[in-house]
């Protein structure tokens, strides 16, 4: 049944028609789809333990629609579901982890699990290990029949009583939410909840009323605060600037870096830095972006307003500038998050990228990545769209400090691969620029930084630095039980996380 | 396997996941979906003898996407084929009715023929009844799994080389292309024809990369002045005017016509000057309409410029004015044609519409509507929209003269039935408004317009002045063999159409 890793683009899809549990089903005019709460709306969709439920994250840490809807469902009795959403968001109040233990939710699928929950996985909550999947590979997973979704929970910062749908317009704006696009197609039942419902039809619809069963207006979706928190994460650390500024040098250096080329940076605090010297170097150079790609952010919206990026292709936002700007300019495009970086569709935007940042937690000698896992441990982030974007790119380069704190990032092996080697061009740090010999575009890249004077160095040359500052770090015990199964893209398995003995430390 | 119509709501869909023919696929990042002809593209698709096909009809008139695919696929000497676009064009040179004799096609399905192949079928061309579906039916057809498409060749004004592609852009601009939603994401294999490469990535983008295999460059993929055909068919004939006047009329006196009322009108000449009289009396009422659905036409974007609709639903464009008029407002939105009409999805625009203006061949005493063949059993038109309208529209109202020429407009029992009497709420001609005692709405209209000055006439009593000045024609001589079979919406059929007897007449 699992299916091991085997390399980034040798495992193809089964030749078998997309699946989608959607429904055909006859609604007559005059129908309303407007419940009067929440409650109503998970009885209308037939909701039964056992079955699985999803959400997306486009609202982030200010999102009050799964908390609302779990506490639903647990009054209504509803145990044993699959929690499946598109990433898990750190709530607090209710915690995720108080309707595990519940039992509400007895298995979990995400990108991510952040926070309480992901400490809670890690040292054994759940029974069934949590599938951890690339934004790229949840798409893929549902049209290949691996997640079928029974009931989709869609927030929305606008929406009217039919099911047409938004979050450009409201109150509660989050942005482009590209990432429910898979699930309004492809559950079974969907129901859009929003605060903010507006005269019919809800223009612009980025879920659309033919894929909508019910609408429930409730009193908050989000705290627009926390929406576009993260907004000025820019970065005064002269060690993340020195990685930030050498990353954009070396992208302008790389021999990719032409009118036209394409990128996706990200956004942590190193790539929003990277992003604006990229910028100043596309303005020196004379020329052009045609794109940007995946979460957009303000450095890059105002690469878009300095004529720097013709489109920006949008699958999330992540602060509130980039949200807003997303009705501005015909040019600013809410994309499918499928579109954006699905393997298995017919040509994911990721393969189209000249150049994608990368944050990481570690990187080893073998240029694996680990975005999930901390130094002790601990569930610190989520895959994201890390794995796709360095599939994807021509030129993927790693941005990282060689050492946090007492602790090495350039180490002898991850904890957990998340990114395989092979996909990662170059590593970027302040100790230095290495690149991956494996990467099939390392001798062009190779041949074009060793004219520039970017500072080259050998990937154990990075981990030695990083050794002697921090000494080599003890092994993380663990159990043998496995919590976590770390997907590929294509549905493989490339890691496993399993339980840390925590009495050991 | 054929299931007998039995009335407007009462055949709901299989309880079962909406069919796709569409693979999961492995692209990797190089390689190219741009193919050298259209040979290339017919063999890299796997097309084989018995497959299906599908076109839409965006380019109308003006369609060479149609003539120069035949063309190649016969010259690979593929036979056998079922030919399935949205709407079959009126082609000549070359005509599909060469194809059909060469065997090339030997299967049809679409929502009208007309012309040339209209006739041929009509007098016994093809062995198979030709299948013809309202707009509506055709998506949900596909997604029942009774229209599965194995190549969709898809036509745009603008397409990048990885299949981004619109219509509403380019030299040969055409407006919507909401018919191909469905063939985008439903097909086995798509593959786009463009004459107007644009740089990656193509934006707008009505249908996206990850839905398309292939992309070819032909010289020329339709005329544009035939494509803007029919923009100025603005009518002086005053009896069409009077028809069109009194229609506007009876919205307006309707008691549907407030603030926020919705509307679809169409392209034909009674129904663009019945726009201007509509536009007119709400601009008088000093209201807004929400919006205007279906086809859009220059009629209908002079109301949106006047600020008398807040926005344009559009799945076509009728026009030049309408196909250019798509770029220019985030409220003219390009819709799927599924959304737009489709009744087995989760609630299609038209169950919104406040009132709908239908054309027709002929009327009967029961209301049923013909709009596919002539006086003389000759095929004149397609569904098109109309029975999609008419069912979920508040007030639907046929427009016709009493009379065309010598033929009757208004008899005792239709040729052909296309929109059963049932969805029509009523008939207006120049010699009064028929109201259907049978419509769903008849009480309130009939209260509310008994109040206006509008004149009432029973449609017995038109039916009589339709003889009194025809006589009563004599009935259309058939065979036993069944050439069309007309489904509903639904897909029940509600009539069929027999080959004619030519010599008789």
């Amino acid at each position: 049944m699992l299916r091991p890793f085997r390399g980034a683009f040798t495992t193809p899809p089964a030749d078998q028609p997309v699946r989608s549990a959607r429904r055909q089903k006859l609604v007559v005019p005059g129908e309303s789809k407007l419940l009067s709460s929440l409650a109503e709306a998970i009885k209308a969709s037939g909701l039964k333990d056992g079955m699985t439920i999803s959400f997306h994250h486009s609202f982030r840490e200010g999102d009050m629609i799964i908390g609302q809807v779990l506490t639903a469902i647990s009054e209504l009795g509803i145990k044993g579901l699959r929690f499946a959403p598109s990433a898990v968001v750190n709530i607090k109040a209710p915690s995720i982890v108080d309707f595990v233990r519940k039992g509400t939710i007895n298995r979990i699928e995400a990108s991510g699990i952040r926070g309480e929950l992901g400490d809670a996985v890690i040292d054994g909550l759940m029974d069934n290990p949590v599938v951890l999947r690339p934004h790229g590979a949840r798409p893929r997973a549902i049209e290949a029949g691996e997640l079928e979704i029974d009931v989709a929970f869609i927030g929305a910062s606008s929406a009217d009583e039919y099911g047409n749908a938004t979050g450009l317009t409201g109150p509660n704006t989050c942005g482009s939410l590209g990432y429910s696009f898979i699930d309004a197609r492809s559950a079974r039942t969907v129901v859009i909840i929003t605060d903010h419902l507006v005269p019919y039809p809800c223009v612009p619809a980025s879920i659309s009323q033919d894929n909508v069963d019910y609408v429930v207006r409730v009193e908050q979706i989000g705290d627009s605060a926390k929406i576009g928190k993260g907004a000025a994460r820019v970065t005064k650390n002269p060690r993340d600037l020195l990685i930030a500024e050498r990353a954009a040098r070396l992208i302008a250096e790389s021999g990719w870096f032409r009118d036209g080329y394409s990128f996706q940076t990200g956004a942590g605090a190193i790539s929003i830095a990277c992003t604006n010297f990229l910028a100043d170097l596309t303005a020196e150079k004379g020329i052009r972006a045609s794109f940007s790609l995946g979460g957009s952010t303000a450095a890059i919206v105002e690469m878009f307003k300095r004529g720097l990026v013709r489109t920006i292709q949008c699958s999330q936002c992540f602060d509130s500038v980039a949200a807003h700007a997303m009705t501005s300019d015909p040019n600013i495009v809410e994309i499918d998050n499928s579109l954006y970086a699905n393997p298995h569709n017919k040509g994911a935007m990721v393969n189209k990228l000249d150049f994608g940042i990368l944050g990481a937690l570690e990187v080893d000698v073998d240029f694996n990545v680990n975005i999930l896992t901390g130094s002790s441990g601990e569930m610190m982030g989520g895959l994201g769209g890390g794995p796709d974007v360095a599939a994807g790119a021509e030129v993927s380069i790693v941005t990282l400090p060689v050492v946090r704190g007492r602790t090495p990032s350039i180490v002898k092996k991850v904890f957990t691969v998340c990114t395989p080697g092979e996909t990662v061009a170059a590593v970027v740090t302040e100790a230095g620029i290495a690149l991956n010999p494996r990467h099939r575009n390392y001798a062009r890249l190779r041949e074009n930084l060793e004219k520039s004077n970017l500072k080259l160095v050998d990937i154990e040359e990075l981990r030695r630095i990083a050794e002697d500052i921090t000494g080599v770090p003890k092994p993380i015990q663990c159990t043998d039980k496995i919590v976590c199964l770390v997907e590929f893209r294509d549905g493989t398995v490339i890691d496993v996380i399993r339980q840390v003995k925590r009495d050991e430390r």
